[in-house]
């Protein structure tokens, strides 16, 4: 390896927290791990520097080899699974192991754990003895909903291990009541942190990151895109002393990215595109219905996520069959041939369709193309035609999201696409 | 670090892949890291040991720090994330300098790069040019449906790293299209591993479990079960010298399980429920159409994922409000004020009105309380109407999801169980 230890060393006042989740079966893909996630947010918000994560499996050479590895780069090491009672929970003696520290029984574990023994109306097994052996010197954390406990134990100056259960539940209870508390009273949360998460959509991360290359460099607060399928998300983070503090630091940062992205930004909390077309239409008391080809319902569907959208959604046709189209939605049979299914002309006759027939104030449709097949040189894979009907509204468009894409993602692109112009159009008319 | 450096490279030949994920947004807490999950069932499936994973933040000190860890003890290094244009994308270069290797720009990579923008009518940026630089000497996986590729180097004898970036989507595709195979071709699978995964819903995973408590501690073939929002899947994976040994191991357990099991199981490939409905109403030259309330189109959009559904999905009516029910759908006004929306009575009059209005042979509809609120006493959140609709079939049923289930799950068992029954009633008139 060519970084020194003293370079490690140096390092080590840096580093604060790792996490360490045991189990094979995280190693073999059975369950994700989700503790990871949850404990990496719990540190985030007591502001305490978390660097690392490792998964390793029940064997005790390889799970000491990173307990000594954490001993030295970190200050705190956070575990999760391997302390129950059966053969390969073995985290406890692992660790008392790595530093060569015996294990003593504890009187006041073995009787709270005969309590809730009792109180099954089972008995104590050899095996689940086990769980009353701590290292000396150890600290415990109380299991309040199962049967083992954790520890709380500074084997080393400066290296603290906190160990918690796999079982999701009884790790959140017990972090909650008593280990996030240790970590504030040993002054281990400095700082506090708050963040804004700002989303976006009809932009790609790159041509968002091209735009704010001086932000992205920024120190406190932080700024972050984060991309998945048609959204990407800016996260701004920043420590202080207090949140009026931070505020100070992430509103002057946050009207430049507004400034910067412009309408593109549709939400700086965690509302969906639907929801704010709910509120929009809401407060206009206004109502919509849409005509759906190649998206199938997606776009309902999403309508429907919101608690109570039936105040402002009707309801929908799903006119995934050209026949459909002209039955249902009164789209001349001559335009379609004229045109074809997916055309500006069709999807403004299926919009004006579904508005007269659910008599709503606005109405959206799409008819594309989503794949595999069914493209042509002049109308590939991927080109889809959007319309949107509204009191003061007339807009058809089409989009062209690349043959090389699935036919999910291309469903998938649609909707978002056209719920964010509807948001756009919906405010257009304010 | 008391774990001497001989003892590492004895252990060596030992260890074979480890997975490392690459991402501030992980370390945040921001999201729940399921590649970690779907890589380590991979390489499960293709009999490859895996011992350990790693998260880091993109922080170059400490993903080079990993990096030379990793080279010193494992075969393999699969790392995901960090391979896109933006200033955080630092995994190509880091991994480049910590083998201290020049990168080169690769003139296939930009020209691919162009393409892709071109489809999209969009010019290549600065940045994004940054995608083309990977380490000499190494081979590329390519990206079909995002613009970052991957490499496969062995920066040192017995050592390689394979790069995916951390949308899923594309670490799936560019995994299942070279990576997979790329492990295979290089002998890294020893063991010929296979396995089979039936799929099931309508049934929990411990009432599953409960049934099977002999077959799960099985060893050759192994059985697990694994669990999400209303399917369970149960994967039977046994190893061998050759297919024709696995089979003969697997098929037995097959035959139990189905056995015990019944027509719980729908599928024993990876086949969904709307490539079942599919293929069978293909094979019969029938067609469907679908009149959704609290789904919202949810249906709908499952249906449409399949590609060339067209040929038996001629699409449907979101009745979301009652007044569409009545006036699309031709559900009297008195049956509605008579048993409510949410009834027996008032689904099959919109089966049976979408289906005459669509003419289709076949039609399924759904109406119930996805809650939070709207529930009653005699009609809690949770409660759920369906009918089907076919040549020979006419059932309607009720479903209590639960009121203490979300919104989202009420909508997605919905859907499930409405696929599933239609599944089993287009058999049963077989």
């Amino acid at each position: 390896m060519k970084i020194s230890k003293e370079h490690n060393i140096k390092n080590r006042n840096l580093q604060g927290a790792e996490i360490l989740c045991i189990g094979s079966e995280l190693l073999l893909g059975n369950i994700v791990n989700t503790n990871a996630a949850w404990l990496a947010e719990q540190l985030t918000i007591l502001g305490i520097g978390h660097f690392r994560q490792t998964v390793i499996g029940d064997n005790s050479f390889r799970l000491k080899e990173v307990i000594l590895e954490a001993s030295n780069r970190s200050r705190i090491l956070i575990t999760t699974g391997g302390l129950g009672p059966t053969l390969d929970d073995i985290t406890t003696e692992v660790i008392a192991e790595a530093f060569n520290t015996p294990l003593e029984e504890r009187h006041e574990i073995l009787i709270d754990l005969k309590n809730k023994l009792r109180n099954r109306n089972s008995r104590l097994s050899a095996s689940q003895k086990k769980q009353c052996l701590v290292p000396e010197g150890s600290q415990i954390i109380n299991n309040h909903t199962g049967t083992a406990p954790g520890i709380i134990w500074s084997p080393k100056d400066g290296f603290t291990i906190l160990t918690f259960p796999g079982v999701p539940s009884e790790l959140k209870e017990m972090w909650t009541r008593e280990g996030a508390q240790w970590l504030i009273n040993n002054n281990f949360s400095k700082n506090i942190i708050s963040s804004k998460v700002l989303h976006f959509t009809g932009i790609s991360e790159s041509s968002l990151a091209d735009k704010i290359p001086h932000l992205l460099k920024n120190h406190n607060p932080t700024v972050a895109t984060y991309a998945s399928t048609g959204e990407v998300k800016i996260r701004i983070t920043a420590k202080g002393d207090n949140l009026d503090e931070i505020n100070k630091f992430i509103e002057p940062i946050k009207q430049e990215l507004m400034q910067i992205t412009g309408s593109k930004c549709y939400s700086e909390d965690n509302e969906t595109l639907e929801e704010l077309i709910y509120k929009l239409l809401l407060e206009r008391k206004e109502t919509i219905a849409v005509a759906e080809s190649c998206t199938g319902g997606g776009i309902g569907s999403r309508m429907t996520k919101v608690p109570g959208s039936s105040r402002i959604f009707h309801g929908g046709v799903i006119a995934y069959n050209d026949l459909i189209k002209q039955e249902v939605l009164d789209v001349p049979k001559e335009t379609i041939n004229t045109f074809g299914a997916v055309s500006k002309q069709v999807v403004e006759f299926m919009a004006r369709g579904v508005q007269k027939k659910f008599k709503t104030n606005w109405a959206i449709s799409v008819s594309g193309i989503a794949g595999p097949t069914g493209g042509s040189k002049l109308k590939p894979v991927g080109l889809v035609n959007f319309c949107i009907k509204g009191p003061n509204t007339l807009i058809t468009w089409e989009e062209r999201f690349g043959s090389n894409k699935t036919r999910e993602d291309i469903q998938k692109l649609s909707v978002l696409n056209a719920l964010d112009r509807l948001r756009l159009s919906i405010i257009s008319e304010n």
